[in-house]
């Protein structure tokens, strides 16, 4: 068993024990319901290894990683609700399975939830803790209504697109690794290298799960392959295929991405085509790579011992080389 | 100018003097929009006077008493989408201006601007404060999501009604009053008592919205009326009425509330039609007189100077015999 598998399995077992039922049961069953679910418990799994880097106590750290862990599934029933999605880690979500108002509603509770558990940390950090959690919660919410606003916007860049996913995917994940620094006591140089870290990790992560969204196989993934150009959402991928492409090829894209929302094979499979005419998927996977080497750059730059850095590269490689 | 005059100037003008702009703007231009709206501003009110009450500093609290405001507001803006609200305060709600995307995540974003607040008040009570907000929140979405229950049960009784109205209203008084009194250093048995006082007013405060609702002038009311029976609301008045009417009536009330939601100026008056009769208005009332009863006796409870006792009476009485 690796240090990470234990550590996760730490992570399960204590949010196994917590009682997330009350009444009414319409809306801590939802809580239950996802927090169950398991998932790959990224956001506590880096909190608890940033603490351990630093030498601080993993027990001391459990509170405000699955804090982060809560947080975390908020956004994604909220999100779920914004996008319509009947399907998240190959099970239906809570919006699909109960309804909107419920999905809002155990969604809010979840994101009160995470804040009255940092109530339970030591003192000594948790004015800190709770500074970063609400700074990265008003982050992540900036990140969804970018992500929101590209919908209905023509003129979406590059640049914009990776501010989007810095905001929504990556931040979170710099913030749990600060977490864990702040608890195990490192000091802000630290802090800020490990941080920096998660800021390129989560990067590349997006960027891997944009192209797991189109190439992936959905029993592995567990979600609809395609679901974002169902969506019309404007990922990397398709802004790079629009700078790439021919004029004929990029009208030809603009107008399958003004079709309404919603599955349809045919489409999915047009807008493949192009991309690998245009060998979008390799770019992206080059710039993934370019993150995720920035990332590893960060976490070298880090004092710790080369020991437990060494299991951090681990799971960052896992990640990196993950297919769901 | 009175006292309570004074205090909602000074709410106005700090609440005037924060910056709620960012970006994107689509997220923060809704939260700018309803906060400054200002409202009764209830609840800040209640915070503060509590606070001077017990000879607290007033400008120690006006950061929990604006955060329990915009908390509110939060409420009120996910509320909003649940109900489908077009109107409210007599202007557009977020969801009817916007729509219910930016709605739901403006609403989330003030969530936790409503906790991110409470981290600039003073370390000594910060935690007690965050606590109390925490536990006020939870029990504020049981509240609706008993609210939401009601809609599709059949068997609602009237002390289910009044343990929803406790929570998704009353609460959140009773929580203010009591963090006034926990940064004026108040005693457990004062804050209690303080705490029990805004629990029955809030009761009469929400019985009383019951009856404007059905009653009131919507010029005045800056809402429609008739909108709890537009949505087949299950109010006290509604349970009342099901209560003691006929059998022919009690189906005819029935039926009425059968109808899809939406306004419909012959249903509307056909209800009312059935609460004369049963003179249910005269029975609610005298509910709402007896709950504002209580919480004058909770306030004389209090270990406190009858003048500045007074003040919160006067406040109390303002709220019994408001028309809007």
């Amino acid at each position: 068993m690796t240090k990470v598998d234990k550590i996760q399995s730490l992570i399960n077992d204590f949010i196994d024990n917590q009682n997330f039922m009350g009444e009414p049961s319409e809306l801590y069953a939802p809580i239950e319901y996802i927090l169950r679910q398991g998932g790959k418990r990224m956001r506590p799994t880096l909190c608890l290894l940033a603490c351990e880097l630093f030498g601080g106590n993993i027990e001391d750290c459990m509170i405000p990683a699955v804090s982060a862990e809560i947080f975390h599934n908020f956004t994604l029933v909220h999100d779920d609700i914004m996008d319509q999605a009947p399907l998240r880690r190959g099970m239906e979500t809570v919006y699909h399975k109960w309804n909107s108002d419920i999905a809002l509603l155990s969604g809010d509770t979840m994101l009160i939830k995470a804040f009255q558990y940092v109530l339970a940390t030591k003192k000594e950090y948790s004015h800190e803790v709770f500074a970063e959690l609400c700074k990265v919660a008003l982050e992540v919410c900036e990140g969804q209504q970018y992500d929101l606003n590209f919908e209905t916007q023509d003129d979406v860049t590059l640049d914009a697109y990776l501010e989007m996913i810095r905001l929504k995917t990556a931040v979170l994940l710099g913030s749990v690794l600060k977490i864990g620094a702040i608890v195990a006591g490192a000091n802000d140089k630290n802090q800020k290298a490990i941080y920096d870290f998660g800021i390129n990790l989560g990067l590349a992560f997006q960027l891997q799960d944009d192209i797991l969204d189109c190439y992936s196989d959905v029993n592995v993934f567990g979600k609809m392959t395609g679901g974002d150009i169902s969506d019309n959402k404007k990922t990397y991928l398709y802004l790079k295929a629009l700078e790439l492409a021919s004029e004929d090829d990029r009208n030809h894209l603009l107008n399958l991405f003004k079709m309404p929302k919603g599955r349809n094979e045919k489409k999915i499979q047009a807008v493949l085509n192009i991309y690998d005419k245009y060998n979008v998927k390799n770019i992206v996977e080059k710039l993934m790579t370019e993150y995720y080497e920035k990332s590893l750059q960060d976490l070298n730059s880090v004092e710790a011992s080369e020991e437990n850095k060494e299991i951090l590269r681990d799971y960052a490689a896992y990640l990196y080389t993950r297919n769901k």
